[in-house]
């Protein structure tokens, strides 16, 4: 039987802001990924959040990222190699300890934001995530951008790892994502979102926007919080795909 | 053989800011609490210290603190009893995946000043920061103001403690610490400081300013890092306690 | 002709996280105190509030607070005098210069959340937020609690103040807020809030929870941003002023 | 008569945390540049060099950076042309403030580390942070890389400015900085420096790496405060110059 994981950014919330619907969306995914008080989350958030996810039954992740509260940590920061597997140390640590003082285990890793798009091209940074993850505990699962050195970089080091789609972004002839400034990088349609990850999931290929169809490792799908529609979106894809005989799983 | 420990704050530089002598100090104390990113430290210094720590053979600890950077965790802040147990389980979580990364463990911890002297004089907060330690590993020594609702709090719940002792403050007939406002707070004649230490640990007694010989449970001393004498007030206080046959070690 | 003014919290969003409506709420104030950076706001949220409010018309104050993002400047703090002379000093004086580049002048400040507090009761900490807005501009109109020390220390530096009463507290025999442990702390009918503040304007009295009418000078009302019916109550309580023949502007 | 401006950064020290020497390097520099809390300095330590400042009768300048405490605002980061807009304007507003309170006028205004460093290769980066200045006050002199887009940028916009030179920096031939990962970017030799500097000044030219004589405008020498050195090199440099009798000046 095929099966998917949906993963979801959680824990988003930081002090008085709230931002998401984490309890809600937590019914529709199988991994979340909570931040770690680097771009978003705070301690408190991050209890809460682990115990609803103990609560919801899925897979616990950490979500670490550069420095940079007030940018999200989408902003692009030069961290030295050192500084890198210090603050991924540091922040995989804290969440693993608020797990596991909730009775929870941490499952996965999975890097944020700018820090996930550099070490996406940059396999000297991918290594260095990886490594620290290893430091905390081998077993963890490192979830990265399918075909990237993130991937092969944890690989390298004997991580199991979790190659990452998106249902909402189009692909190129290499099998890289649309970058965001082109028009057509969105799917907004979500018939069209839904149809692009039964075909990865089934066919292991993605429609290029140059038409071809490129191969493609799909094992764990990234749900949008944000956004109106991003409960309806995750609730349909769901559906979809356990009508397709899909089944929604984390590694 | 009567034995004792010597503690010191470390890990107290951040970013290109540097603080203290770390390496010197571990060599003449026994353990080390190391600050955990709130009021003092990076997720750098905090690997570099622990790393340090495991060479020269200290055991570590993590100094927990109010979220205040800029005042060093001294200021005095109202946080609810929910938001001190989620600071206390992500600063030490913190520390003690950095650790358990570098092959140390951790050993201890001990609260940083105001949350440390809040919580000596509030019992809610003492408990509070106790059931946080408790959550991550019930077998973490609990260090706290000899004598105050830190020990007594941390008892009742099970922990390990140990009272910990000044020996450049005064105290008052009630073992209470004379306050820093009060002229003879501070003790700074280095021969009376060897001289009130060796009396904590053979008599497990201290002599009030009024005179008066006060029970005292006298378990860790707690050697300030700071200051220009601090090394060789390190250095003599250990010289003295090995000289009156008195072992220097960890709980 | 009679007239109030109604002030309301603005520029509360911070980084990716949304907080108020602003720009709505705009249409019914006519000053606002716009988060300075310490408890909410950033430079980019501060200058599109300046910018938004420079559109609507209403007066630009300056919301400074103690240095806690992630506790939003309500958990009470111990700062120096100097400290918070600096903080205030640093906060006001960038929410002026982001005015003026905007061709705005500054109107006013009021201090936010636990600093406000803690100022109302403590006429040092009163005097000291009085001093850093002179030493800026004597002719910042302060904003403070109605008849507490904020007030009386600023009126002693010679700075025109502005007695702030809240249309949705219920007041003390002796003229203070109810606190907000009790139960009948807030006023949740509108109606009743109408009216509390049609009396506090036109009698410039209250009456308290013990029956009592109590004298209270009313120049400022805050009107609550957040809260989902803040919008409404906004619009109504603005209304009810103007349909009263009272003038909404500011001092 | 030939004069000269040296610059020295200056309210490096944060929270408990000291750096820098900067009474004593202010009686041998003629304009001082102050951190505004993003990469270093907080209220109270900008406020304290304001008021050192006026008593050395040195110019003040702001020293603007990107958010970046942890890093001191060393690491590269890609902010919006906006966002640097609104950090440049919060924190040298944030300044002139406290200048303004203390009888003190701001002077001028040069950006810090990797911002400095991107806006002088990046001319959009260099607009946008004159323009920010600009809008504060357009009297303000802007503080550039002799040479790059810092100065003509600002110039475009009708700024006053000051091209930066180094004492203790190599140049290439084409006038640009020998990159620091070079193992001749430094001058260590204090004589060469003096000699350099001196030839600037006179001449107007820098001698490369390669042996040429490059024209370049000196106008401001940067004067590092940090290293062990760091009086001496003030002290000698400022002495050389005098007695070549080059006058000490801010522009």
């Amino acid at each position: 039987m095929l099966s998917i994981d949906l993963n979801c950014d959680m824990g988003e919330s930081f002090g008085a802001w709230r931002m998401g619907n984490d309890a809600e969306l937590m019914n529709y995914v199988s991994s979340v990924n909570i931040a770690c008080g680097f771009h978003a989350g705070d301690a408190s958030v991050m209890r809460k959040t682990v115990e609803i996810s103990l609560e919801k039954g899925v897979a616990v992740g950490a979500h670490p990222s550069f420095p940079d509260l007030q940018g999200f940590g989408r902003r692009q920061m030069s961290l030295s190699a050192q500084e890198i597997f210090d603050i991924v140390l540091y922040q995989v640590s804290a969440l693993k300890g608020i797990c596991e003082a909730s009775g929870a285990g941490l499952h996965h890793v999975k890097p944020h934001g700018a820090l996930y798009n550099q070490a996406a091209k940059d396999s000297q940074i991918a290594r260095t995530i990886a490594k620290a993850v290893k430091a905390i505990d081998k077993n963890l699962v490192f979830y990265g951008l399918s075909g990237s050195c993130l991937i092969s970089e944890a690989e390298n080091l004997g991580l199991k790892t979790a190659s990452e789609v998106f249902a909402d972004r189009t692909y190129q002839a290499d099998g890289s994502l649309t970058p965001r400034s082109e028009t057509n990088a969105l799917i907004e349609d979500s018939k069209q979102a839904v149809s692009q990850v039964l075909q990865m999931i089934k066919e292991q290929t993605v429609t290029a926007t140059s038409g071809e169809n490129v191969p493609l490792n799909a094992e764990t799908i990234c749900i949008h919080g944000d956004g109106e529609n991003a409960l309806n979106f995750a609730r349909t894809i769901r559906e979809k795909l356990i009508n397709n005989g899909i089944q929604i799983r984390s590694r």
